[in-house]
């Protein structure tokens, strides 16, 4: 645990996470004097960016599987949106000075990794696939926030905000399901693989990244540690699970 | 020539072309009256429509052929700008009471088979590509603006004022030229074949879609006759062969 900053106020507890972090209460410039702290945000922007980039590029590739121009126009508008994230997080990094291409560089390998091993078969999947992650991404936005200086946590919330473009997905997957029972396990084994995926290439990313691991097991945000960061991953998971069975799969 | 409606104010003929034509000083519901030119019209937009849809999937396929993360982005960018002209496209057939998808299906198969033929094989044919398509959708977006009733043609010109996204493919495009020569040759044969390509399929739309091509050889708008979609086609040609001359192709 770091020694607070003589410039840190105690931030309110989140009621939703418990987490008690200085950090929270600070905006950026006050924050960002920490070398620490400054090098964690530009990693998180810069995993976003590319994630955001990467997601664009895969849902777009996805919207060829569609079955109907409808279908394939709602999957082309979530693509756009994520371009649109990725802009914001793009010109936020500029902005506080970084080169947006070198920021995101690192993680381009796990997330390409990830979508090599996750590339949907058929319509369906790449339909759970885009609900599943648009889910996960805007679950992991929102726990994020509440460790972020004040100008990121409102970038970070203004882009979550607009997500949630994957609702239409959940209607169309209960119904193939219930025209066709089977399709289910299948769809129950690919959600676990896009789970069990993500979080393998999570894992890799934090082992790689100093600054960003240390931001998020409390080294740099205080009253923030490890078993905290294994109560978000729960939490992930959890709501992860629950779609799941919202959806009609056994998660 | 069909006789005048009789809400029908003559037009003052466009300097740049030379057209006359009585619909374009007419609104929407005045001139859909004509149940000829509002098939034409909507045939129109659904053509209109797919283009930007399937422009969205190829730009966002061609941008994985990026060399850089920088470069990657523009392309990211114009694909997200043609799926917002969808949108445009779409939203206004529906407002007229027209299904989207209906409007735009008999486009699919010349606008599928022309992305088919023309797939690019490396990212400067994707860059020439992008430039070629952007510059011509807009002259003939600019060309066609000037013989439609007022309301479609505030449509039409919005999307057109936010084209020329591809001004960055220029600088890069001649700097690959200057750095291997031979480049440019292989270049130049690409342009020559997008431009075929496009033209061919044009002429497959044409002579399959009747209210669309009595639009266009003066049918319904007056004073546009089968010389006019002539000098049309010879303009969208001539400014092509210029565009690639200052790219240094010979076209």
């Amino acid at each position: 645990m770091e020694t607070p900053d003589e410039t840190i106020t105690p931030a309110p507890v989140p009621a939703a996470t418990g987490i008690t972090t200085g950090i929270a209460a600070q905006d950026w410039d006050a924050a960002a004097a920490d070398p620490r702290y400054r090098a964690a945000v530009v990693d998180l922007l810069g995993a976003l960016a590319y994630g955001e980039l990467a997601a664009f590029e895969r849902l777009a590739e996805d919207a060829k599987l569609a079955p109907t121009l409808e279908d394939k126009a709602e999957l082309a508008a979530m693509a756009a949106a994520e371009f649109h994230h990725f802009e914001r997080l793009r010109d936020r990094l500029t902005e506080i000075g970084e080169t947006a291409n070198l920021a995101m560089e690192p993680f381009g390998a796990a997330l390409d990794e990830f979508h090599r091993l996750t590339a949907p078969s058929d319509w369906l999947e790449g339909l759970v696939k885009a609900y599943v992650g648009d889910s996960i991404a805007s679950d992991f936005y929102r726990e994020v926030a509440a460790r972020l200086d004040s100008d990121t946590r409102t970038l970070v919330l203004a882009v979550l905000d607009d997500t949630g473009h994957a609702g239409f997905a959940i209607g169309k997957v209960r119904a193939a399901i219930a025209a066709e029972p089977r399709v289910g396990g299948r769809l129950a084994l690919w959600a676990r693989r896009l789970m069990g995926e993500a979080l393998s290439q999570a894992q890799r990313v934090v082992a790689d990244r100093d600054a960003l691991s240390t931001m998020l097991v409390g080294g740099v945000a205080d009253g923030f540690d490890l078993a905290e960061v294994g109560r978000m991953f729960s939490r992930i998971t959890e709501a992860h699970t629950k779609r799941m069975a919202a959806l009609g799969l056994a998660a």
